[in-house]
């Protein structure tokens, strides 16, 4: 069994991504410019927020944090993302979710120029990743799909279940691995709560993304020897083991199905650490596709 | 085994929609009106926009049918669906495929103001549909889920397997069928040329999508007893018994499948009479979208 460590990747990832930032500065361009926007005083939002931030600056980028009150109203907010979209000094922009209940989230997100939408929640990010358009991917499959290419398993005519159908792990995912090419050409499968035998499933797949939220849901039984096993899962639980109280716990049950695997992610520096990597490198190809 | 009637389904759709659009006309709206613009003198491509021009006149639709010769330049194009885009007595507006060489063919359906896109070909309306939000589906799938809805086949739960990856069938039908909702939430397999075991996952499915054009591949032993067959493949083949000299043949060997099944599509009469019928749906949409 090997782990498959986000963690470690994620750094050497930091390291090539900073590499291209001082290159592309030598060469006389502008750094990758990154806009933050976050709406009202959430703690978890400010954190996640906060690192984006710190992760920007490591690799050399631009961040430009911009904090709204929570009583900002839609249209004050609409203005200010227009204003970015117009920037042609920005090349990329997120609104960290989620937003106050006042502001119509799914318009917010479909006010992002698509083009600078690193975030990848666009509908014409994500139509153009179904069709096989160079687009930006959101940032949890597309960090799947980066810890795959990077610990080169095989893909190709591989049954691929997937445990999940959210729009922002499940059927991305789905989409992602059934795409001609590498990492791709895998059969797939997507299981959720309506799916019938779902045990008899996942012990015919060779890999399994598990992105339901459950903790320790997928069992030894499930698996079958050798699969590769991908944990999306990061709920908190009490634990009376760490100072915050609490600890993340993926879906699957790692102490026991990690000796049957030949590859499997760890929770949390799997699959977790790839998530801030995947903003910074869209934000690096949306810098790249300047004109 | 019961026949699923797409022409008989089709007539009956057809008189709803005609239905409607009386009512509208008889409240003081205009009718629904759709704009198909061809360019060229393709034979196959003349005879579709012929079609669709009759279908619209039939449910009392106003259509505009724009011919363009084949050197009109991709600029020229652009232009002419900027206008329509702008037009606000038109609805829906459809560019018929394939386009001259000269022509980039992405870039004109991205031009198409994706909410008079009733072909459902726009990255919007693809991401919109696989996030679940309102949107135009393009033809073939969406004519797949009417039948399926209109002969109430159960979906929940189901396994349903779906031969082909293609952007126009294999992909969106994959994303409906597991949408929640009915119908949907199913487990969905998506196979293809690169997946291994093809038979041993088609023989567990309840529910099977054939879209790959390969004349009567999805053999008898593919098949479980009292699977539903959704055949999409429409493969022109020479005949002695057709005065055209070829007859259309689908992805199942119907003779020896259709015994086996709990209903099954025939070729032609299944899924192809309802393509027209999902472009009038949307069309019909685009009219009741109207601010």
């Amino acid at each position: 069994m090997q782990l498959i460590d986000g963690k470690k990747i994620a750094e050497q990832i930091k390291t090539e991504i900073a590499e291209e930032v001082q290159q592309m500065v030598a060469n006389g361009q502008r750094p990758p410019h990154l806009a933050v926007i976050i709406v009202g005083h959430d703690g978890g939002s400010e954190a996640y927020v906060a690192n984006k931030v710190k992760s920007c600056a490591q690799v050399g980028f631009k961040s430009t944090h911009i904090a709204l009150e929570e009583d900002v109203t839609e249209e004050e907010l609409l203005q200010e993302i227009a204003r970015l979209n117009a920037d042609p000094e920005l090349d990329g922009l997120i609104v960290q979710l989620p937003l106050p209940k006042h502001i119509d989230e799914q318009k917010i997100i479909e006010s992002i120029d698509y083009r600078k939408d690193v975030d990848g929640f666009h509908p014409s990010n994500v139509g153009r990743m179904t069709i096989g358009l160079p687009c930006f991917v959101s940032a949890t499959p597309s960090g799947i799909i980066e810890l795959l290419r990077r610990y080169e398993i095989p893909t190709k005519g591989k049954n691929c279940v997937i445990i999940g159908r959210s729009n922002i792990v499940g059927k991305p995912i789905a989409t992602l691995m059934m795409l001609k090419g590498y990492p791709g050409d895998a059969t797939v499968t997507v299981c959720h709560s309506h799916t019938q035998n779902l045990a008899e499933i996942t012990r015919q797949a060779d890999i399994i993304i598990a992105a339901i939220g459950s903790p320790e849901f997928v069992k030894e039984d499930m698996v079958k020897e050798g699969a590769v096993i991908i944990d999306v899962g990061t709920t908190r639980i009490p634990s009376t083991e760490t100072k915050s109280g609490y600890r993340l716990c993926g879906d699957v049950d790692f102490k026991n199905v990690a000796p049957k695997c030949s590859y499997i992610t760890p929770v949390p520096g799997g699959v977790g650490p790839m998530t801030i990597i995947s903003l910074l490198r869209n934000t690096l190809q949306a810098a790249r596709n300047r004109k």
